[in-house]
């Protein structure tokens, strides 16, 4: 269970209101990339991780640091809100370009909706969901998950601290960052820590016998556009890097079967192809062996 | 622009039609990580490179390939489909309990609306779609995502395989765990590729200046869940993989800041705690400070 | 069944276009509160009524009041939108800031996609959902979301009402607002009537039986955030709302149970922790308990 | 800022396992009306919330609480996953009628994505979205949210308390089903309190002058639906809760204008009705009212 | 404005409740091509309607029975859904393989959420949503999306006709799949009146001037998929519909252009690409350009 | 299988950027009419098809050209956002009107998520999804929904044309408009080829034996919105398109049956109305039916 304080982890107070900006940082809280996702996630991650320790406990130490960072962008959106314009507009828009920038730009929603509060959604309005978040039961296969959502969400970050020049917004943005640096390098680590506990290995999921695939295609590179640069990478040649294979260039692919049969019409759902009752035959012999 | 061969890149073709399986295979075509996630994603990524060579023509090489592994899952689909109950439920339900099953648990818009074919959504039904795609124009950022994709669709081949028996089914699906395993391994040699050939390092973004972020937290890992089980792990100690700094264990964190004055509310939005007045001047400063 | 006549219920018709506003009127026709949401759901919670009578008929009178609102918003926007700029946009945007203004500002979709019509999405264009609808059969819980329905809608429209002075517009939104009025009156008097009817009451569901709950916490205040004011509101002490019991406040409240046991890992899911088999005893008591 | 206790509130434990019922329970985590919804909401409410002081306390308290009800759900929904059957289902279908009810009837996801741990998605696997959210800055609007949530969540609770006989799982939920009778009564007393206070009072929002709306029709219900059964309700006779009017019960009532005027085309959007240039005149004299 | 009469448009009674039944229903209710679809997009295509008369009152003639559609299917659903199951499911399951396939098949939103009512989703419990609603403005596109929305929704129809052998419900959906007899003939009548009226032509939108387009690719097919099956269509030889053209096999089809230049790198975007600063100099003249 | 060739189908350079077109051209890749859509759709339609043959190939060929399009299109808004502005807004919006609306109307995230490339969504940012699609198995249905695909797409490409004047933008769209108006006159080819080779008819599903349905309004018109004028189109009067019927006007129509007895409620599911328990022997009447 949580427990709340009300200081925030970091300040989170801009020089002056920009509601236009408070739209474009409604991206890292609640867009795909955003704080609302890897909180979730690291939280669900942590809740159903199927052993207790070290692994469990660093994901819920991480996923309840996230929620801080979603108060922190929450309570930034509404400063930067304040003395947003709230009468009216077409007086406003004919009189002055810089407000009329701010009626044009800014989120509709920002005023009609919230009141100058956050709202749980993209830059574009678009609500966040739970399908941006992943929880597979296997730890190697999330972690390098956990690996980009906080390379993306450091992306997005040193993006908008470019976009502003509001000394108290880069002030936090500097503090996020700066989380991000050591949320990359913490999920590298786990990631070895991972192979160095023996748990989990290449290929994800190490456990599923690589004699059960079709081992002939298993580190071949199929080329499939036009040119051969792709053949100059260090994934078309040498050794892989689960040691387990070497890469092998296929430079003129094609088909490995031919044209496939049609998949065969019910009668009763009317499909084109049944009326001549050409093929009921085979409808029905796929029926005996339904049943 | 692309080319159609009809020959499919590898075989699909069940021993027999299983319409309750066919339903689970959609979430390899149309899911969070289904075929049609990596298709348009590394063809995005490819469309979007900046940079000519040998990174752009792998990222087309292989998003067209996953073109073909979409039209293989729906051929597969549908012949898993082929004879699927199409009439009177009712009596079937009460008759028969491998039917009945059938009813219960197969997709019904594989019969109502699709006509026994496959559609580009998940294993309930709901629609793939483009928030499931990253491209950041970072490669760096991106091929972490297309690691733990190929991992996360790895995961969800193997699992699918365990859930048949069905040789034909298993065939398919040992032809796409084969290449699951190359494309996980390519990734991550493209990912050493591109450090070694200088574009990108960590943390990512690396060309932000690390000065501009906040580096008295840049490596502190934060102890916010009860016990300390967290610090044994190496991202709690010693070297950090990007190689510049030191992992450092804050056992008793807190804010670092106290608690933010609330909004400043806006008279004509009708927020609550306007209606004394008592505000109304702080909110005319911040208009000030907008305009 | 229903019957339509073209006259408006009131009139809607702007003193003038304008197409930044057209797109956030959207917010109160397609919008979570707008009225596609009201009329649909009044529809619906009529239509499944599980008694004839006083309620059902006056759910369908509202619901069916409130398509005639769609229609007055479909019609407004229209009408706000004629006109909008339609031609070569990059030379108006470098000459004429009011123009730029409208370009950056309005909905794109209403030039592209609608032809100048409404669309059924709210103000950021997100499409309007069936999830945004309640009709639970408990017209108890009900009517509470018709109230807050109302109220959401009422605050937004006065809103809107602020945002714009052209009098055609706010002479409709002055019909509106007042049937707010009157809609949130009718909702609160409803929920008095349930209870003066001896259909339902406090907590809801009524019929369920409180000895089946754990009584110990029914009228707990836990006090999770830190600082005590919100022992202050009478929510924290005296009687409670339902009669049945009075306000307690936890100050320092804790877990109620230890760490949980970690879900056990089924061996065919590749999940992290099971690869020593250290568990599949356990696993194997699990299957027997589900058989 | 957040911190975790391990500790769970309250004990989430099945007495074995039930993969259907799994699915079920999703809906009280997830779904539109599920404990993901009440925390978020009661948080960005807090943190949004215009005063400081007992409202922005309790909110707070509050939201915290429920982020423990997730988990808690999420948890339990682990251990209902436990032994789930995950290899080969053909075989289980034909020979096992409970085995095959339970293939057809749990969310394959929780098989295939998650690896039998929950997902944050109801009961019918779409995913969980920030527009179930509400936080408009007027706490009288929201708190009738807030009820209605409550209300919507302890039917439901109690409804899954109904669908099993486990008696782990409805140890739990008549724990939740108590919390839930605390935060109906809780909300109710929350919006007495705001109406002491003197913040907000009927119609919401209070603040907005009732001369600007449409006096007329502010206490008029209007009978359209056959049937004058809607007369026999309060909300048709006699003062009106905000003590402000008297209801009117208009029983045939009609459209209050006229047929509108068709919205004029573009010439440019190619909309029908320009063909033959008639109304080119009336566009051209809007366009000058626009400009 | 509408008018509601409590009397069905047809009967919705079936002989005996079935829940299952119920959830397959809910896709003429709240699909993609349900009538929730049909209902909107008629009425917002009458209301945005560019020109009073015959086209504009038909339009709201069949939406408005649309409507009616909706309440008849809602009625139907409730119907089928009564004494479905709703206490301890597990008892249920392992004694009796119907019940086990009821509980199994249903959708459980119908027990939990809406209390035996209908609900605005489609079979898998997939929200309607505003965006499968089409309005262009421009008739004749319009007409022939709905004249498919007809052909779908009468298929749909027709495969439920199918699936029951309940006289009730066979009965309703025998006057549904006329009326979708009747619409599909309705609006293929109607887009030949559209050109008989000399309203629109081939290709829509026929005022622009084909002497814009790029007249060399007007009629021309391209072979892009193996074989020369699809030359001995009427598509590919012979006289084009519109009457303008003849149709041209381009059997062996290629690019027109070569390989795009990358787009540039705004170097504060941190893309791949801009390390070496290669670029910088033609970047700066993009910015020339733009400004 | 699919090839690619890095050279374009047609050349998308345009001859400055425009980050706010970039915005709007989004519609047509991502949109619900963009060519994601008809991309997927004919591949899918394709894979589908019940018969080997023409139709097939003709299905596969265009689908494989549209993902041409959308390639074009990435390629196109690549380059028309190069040199967007991506550093400190404030500035730039207080002192040029023209940066101040790229600004506000430029999509947020081609600068914050994708580092100025195309993305999957419209031109507000929703994601496009796979419920736009439609693969019925019926192709006479699915034709009509192709034709109407590809007249929604000109529409929107010809008004995409007015809104620039850049050279190089129209030269693309004018290739884009010329392969709908192909693709227009092939689809409406097609609809004739169905018919000439028998393989199905109108009404569509034309097997379903029209004496199965309430032949009494096969070819009825309902008046249900005020006025006459709908009487005077070829729907309401003379042959019907599919030559079996008579249009007829019914001017005033009425329900066919009375109001519906409400469900009966169950009573676990505290459903108002089964307080009193009056119902209860209904219920059980029910329940043995469906026992």
């Amino acid at each position: 269970m949580f427990f709340h304080n009300k200081g925030l982890q970091f300040e989170a107070s801009p020089s002056k209101p920009d509601p236009i900006y408070a739209g474009r940082l409604q991206e890292v809280l609640g867009g795909q990339w955003g704080e609302m996702t890897v909180a979730m996630q690291y939280l669900l991650q942590g809740w159903s991780a199927h052993m207790p320790g070290k692994y469990k406990d660093m994901l819920l130490d991480i996923g309840t640091e996230e929620l801080a960072h979603i108060e922190m962008l929450a309570t930034m959106i509404g400063k930067l809100l304040e003395g947003a314009p709230a009468d009216a507009q077409q007086k406003a828009v004919d009189g002055d370009p810089a407000i009329a920038a701010v009626m044009g730009g800014m989120n509709p929603q920002h005023a009609i909706v919230s009141g100058l509060g956050a709202v749980l959604k993209d830059s574009n309005g678009v609500p966040w969901q739970g399908s941006y978040v992943t929880a597979s039961g296997n730890l190697m296969a999330d972690f390098h998950y956990n690996v980009t959502a906080e390379m993306q969400g450091r992306l997005q970050a040193t993006r908008l601290y470019n976009m502003t020049d509001d000394q108290g917004v880069r002030k936090m943005l500097s503090f996020m960052i700066a989380r991000d640096t050591m949320h990359q390098n913490q999920w590298l680590a786990a990631i070895q820590q991972l192979k160095d506990d023996g748990l989990e290995d290449l290929p994800v999921p190490s456990a599923f016998p690589q004699s059960k695939e079709d081992q002939s295609v298993s580190y071949q590179f199929w080329n499939l556009s036009t040119g051969t640069e792709s053949r100059e990478g260090q994934w078309a040649q040498g050794p892989s890097p689960d040691g387990k294979g070497q890469f092998d260039y296929l430079e003129n692919p094609g088909p490995l079967t031919g044209e496939p049969r049609p998949p065969l019409p019910a009668k009763e759902l009317y499909v084109t192809g049944n009326a001549a009752g050409v093929v009921s035959g085979v409808v029905d012999k796929v029926k005996d062996a339904l049943t």
